[in-house]
């Protein structure tokens, strides 16, 4: 069996063979891009100069912590580069993002990224989306009531949980777990959640990222998005 | 020129008739369901039997000094009625709502009524929406971003003040005013505004209500809606 955390610590460091002096990041979350922010503090350290935005405040305390500078996202206009996580990705570089509960943020910053690069373990890589649990972020208000939605949809939802209590998002609102087997059109499922009410976001990531860096075994594998 | 607090004096009032004995209602927020509210306040120390929810921290500080028992949203299955203004109404009974930044709330809540009425001075219906802006909900984070979205689509945005600072929802976003002049395809709109990442919900209120009570000069006039 592969040993999927040495496969996030070398696809979430060799991101930084992209990273270029004068850059502005957008940093994303979770436990393999952790691996890219350790790195680029210490070569902040030895004098690399970039800035950065954040998409979580966890992301936010760590970066800060290795001594890089995060910028308030509201002050940049885009990013040069953003580097991220992801809990599925499929042959198209579409994935599925949100197992740490930051997919708001995280979209609102791919968006605004000139390119965008995934790094993630293996065992991420699938033919078809979403065996993983699609998160969805919905407001508080009503939130049984938008679950009802997405039953009545068939969706299989499961409002997350964390220490007996709702997860509550950087945002405020709670998360919503679909659990759907299969997603055979994520762009109409996107579409479909987004319309409802009370729905803030989906974790479906369409047609944003650029290049997937694999761990695999002790190396890395890179896929490219066709454009 | 028509004394339009009179009208909101009047329409407001006049939707009591609708109000029976048991009825779990939904309650909605601004200047002329205002006069509903106090209403059903004066019928229920008079013995009248309802409950209610509330869409909006106004609304739930105001009926509870008046004596209305008022439930969290998520205990309750649905409502029996509705009561609620808008601050546009189309001959169709489609509308503009949010202009006191309730919006999602109401929404949310209209989405589980089996009856809507809405409440209204005779200035607030026209033969075509849009002349009163638009109120589009987003998420702080990126509020720059989404509004420069907001604006590459020509839909003239204004974030929404209030004492020098944004203006917060209840659900802690800001309102985003969009003046557009004219709404040609209100369905449309707003679909391609729920699409758009960072945006929470739009005030356009499509398919939804059931009557109108207008006041109108002394009187009132009622629209249902064609179904």
């Amino acid at each position: 069996m592969a040993n999927y955390n040495t496969e996030k610590i070398i696809a979430g460091e060799k991101a930084i063979d992209f990273i270029e002096d004068g850059m502005l990041l957008g940093l994303g979350s979770g436990s393999t891009v952790y691996y890219t922010i350790k790195k680029i503090g210490e070569r902040v350290k030895e004098g690399l100069k970039i800035k950065a935005v954040s998409t979580s405040a966890v992301t936010l305390q760590l970066a800060s912590s290795l001594g890089i500078e995060i910028l308030p996202f509201n002050d940049i206009e885009k990013t040069d580069l953003t580097i991220d996580g992801a809990d599925e990705v499929d042959p198209e570089l579409n994935g599925i993002k949100g197992g740490g509960g930051a997919l708001l943020y995280e979209k609102l910053v791919a968006e605004v990224s000139d390119k965008i690069i995934w790094v993630v373990d293996s065992s991420k890589m699938v033919s078809k989306l979403g065996k993983f649990p699609l998160p969805v972020e919905v407001i508080q208000f009503g939130s049984l009531h938008t679950i009802k939605k997405l039953k009545d949809r068939k969706f299989n939802p499961i409002l997350r949980m964390k220490d007996n209590k709702p997860f509550i998002t950087d945002a405020g609102n709670f998360i919503v777990d679909l659990h759907l087997g299969v997603i055979n059109k994520p762009m109409e499922l996107n579409n479909e959640l987004k319309a409802i009410t009370g729905v803030v976001e989906t974790g479906l990531f369409l047609n944003l990222v650029d290049l997937a860096i694999i761990g695999q075994g002790t190396g890395v594998r890179m896929v490219k998005r066709n454009s």
